[in-house]
């Protein structure tokens, strides 16, 4: 069973996952999880020829359709070697110094393309829209579970992004401990309304709207910008103009405002760094605390085109060699130069 | 000149290094610093035929050389693109949210072998020894600057782990704010205090020897452990068995028997994970505060198995397929594989 066991040092949580574990010897040259792809025959991610075998969790079809037939558009499947799992029932254990709790929660896939290589970059408008329904409703689904704290909702694409399978997917993962980055930003935005009495989040985003440096797109819904303090190279956040701290609390006309934002935001990156490899995930709010007065999600794309050494991982804090200011005027400017053959839908760009 | 910017989000401090930028242009199919390597007509690590063109801040050699000849052992240059610069005079700045200083600090290269490919897994004693003396000496030298709030000292090896040039070295940042992660440390180390009127560090020293099963090696002055809460397969920290804060105030009879324990534990990962990257830092006090009660010095190695993906980048919480017990058994057992050819002496395991 998977078992989390809080680090006493740094006072951070780490998910021990024996399940997805490899003997020590298959350390050696790295093979990473190479070997997963190469073992699939065939994609285990693509349509099936006839009724599809792993049961689904979700999934959007044209009319017609029935469960768990390959009309679908969007699946969401169980992770077939979760990080977390529901079934586990471990308590929480103290030894010593040591406190472990056990991995209890799931971990799930959003297939949310039929097609092996339609990265979100490139897809069709209609599949960008239907992958943030699906956010939405997978995480209304945990967020209401008694014994999960916290759902992740995530995106790795590429391999040097952690990326084990090419069909384009997102991950969920919903855990019963809140985890160290979202405790980081509740005392930073907590504090801030503490002593201004405004959401943190709103001030950011009235500070990148004042200064316009930053923006790299937007719409009626959301701000795309590559924040002051970026961590990564041409890193950007979408944040929603309307205050609101619980992803699934997302409304009906904003769903197609996102995946337009989503969709426009990895075009310029996908453009204008040749398809670099990047994670994107939803920060929001935890799922048994109310903290709508002061939390706001958001949304991050970090392109991995730099690698962490020794110094980020011993201090945390990153040596970041793109200024947030010339990535973002770079990214506005790719627009003229993206093809408009692969793309169903040219939206135009509001802000310049 | 660098700038450190303080996400307001997260707290944690970023440096943009723009003298180390790139054009946007250049991120595309990610060169990263390959092309540092590429430039380099010859390794500008390796000695010079003649005398050394870089001004040394340090060296060792033997009787009879001079400054800057080139007869050096060990050798400790400032970085040509440095990070952080002692001339930086921009002041602390705020606007709005936002809240910048200057990356005043330092950045130097420790070069400790003149063996091109001479790692340090499979180095001469003397030369693991002397690389913990100019560790020692450069840490003494930074701790006394007024404006510096923290030294930080880690080794990134291969690609994977950041390293851009092949010739074995460590390198030296001294930097003008409190990291983050050292933050976090003395947080709990110093609850912990408050609480229980003893050393955290201290208590878990006590644990791992009494439990044992991730001991990996130990010496008379220190103890080699995958720690219970190991973000990383094969994560093994060295910890002095004496309570010290600072690792500038490791003793004269301390400095072998760290560099024996450092190189046993890498020749450990060498052998048996086949040369994997890694990185190595030292974790001690901050250089203005007393903490000396309830902080202690230690040394973390963390190798590169593993790609953080987007769960990782997100939340903080790693998961780790390899149980830190599992890979202390394994990192025991490499021992009566490894050669002995290269190692020109066999230290004797004190533990089993």
């Amino acid at each position: 069973m998977p078992e989390l066991r809080r680090d006493p040092i740094a006072g951070r949580w780490v998910a021990i996952a024996t399940e997805r574990a490899r003997r020590p010897e298959s350390f050696r040259a790295y093979p990473r999880s190479e070997s997963e792809e190469a073992e699939a025959v065939r994609c285990p991610f693509c349509p099936a020829d006839g009724p599809e075998t792993e049961p689904e969790l979700l999934a959007y079809r044209p009319p017609g359709g029935q469960p768990n037939d390959n009309t679908w558009t969007l699946r969401v499947l169980a992770n077939k070697y979760p990080a977390f799992m529901m079934n586990d029932t471990t308590p929480l254990s103290r030894r010593g110094i040591y406190e472990s709790t056990s991995g209890r929660g799931a971990h799930e896939v959003i297939i949310y393309t039929r097609h092996h290589n339609h990265d979100l970059a490139l897809t069709a408008p209609e599949e960008a829209i239907d992958l943030v329904r699906a956010m939405r409703d997978r995480m209304y689904e945990h967020v209401r579970h008694p014994r999960i704290e916290y759902v992740s909702i995530f995106c790795n694409h590429g391999r040097e992004a952690g990326a084990s399978l090419r069909h384009p997917h997102c991950q969920v993962l919903a855990v019963p401990v809140l985890p160290n980055q979202i405790v980081d930003e509740l005392r930073e935005a907590g504090y801030y309304h503490d002593t201004r009495a405004q959401c943190l989040f709103c001030a950011m985003l009235k500070q990148e709207l004042d200064e316009l440096t930053r923006i790299v797109w937007q719409n009626d819904a959301f701000v795309a910008f590559c924040p002051w303090a970026s961590h990564a190279p041409f890193e950007t956040w979408i944040m929603p103009r309307r205050h609101v701290a619980r992803f699934e609390n997302i409304l009906h006309d904003e769903i197609p405002q996102l995946g337009a934002a989503l969709r426009e935001v990895l075009a310029r990156l996908y453009f204008g760094l040749d398809d670099p490899p990047f994670n994107f995930f939803v920060h929001t709010a935890p799922s048994r605390r109310d903290v709508s007065r002061y939390y706001h999600w958001h949304l991050e794309i970090h392109p991995r085109l730099a690698q962490p050494a020794g110094f980020e991982l011993s201090t945390g804090v990153t040596i970041n060699t793109m200024a947030p200011e010339q990535a973002a005027a770079y990214l506005r400017s790719v627009w003229p130069d993206i093809p408009e053959a692969p793309m169903d839908v040219v939206p135009e760009p509001v802000f310049r």
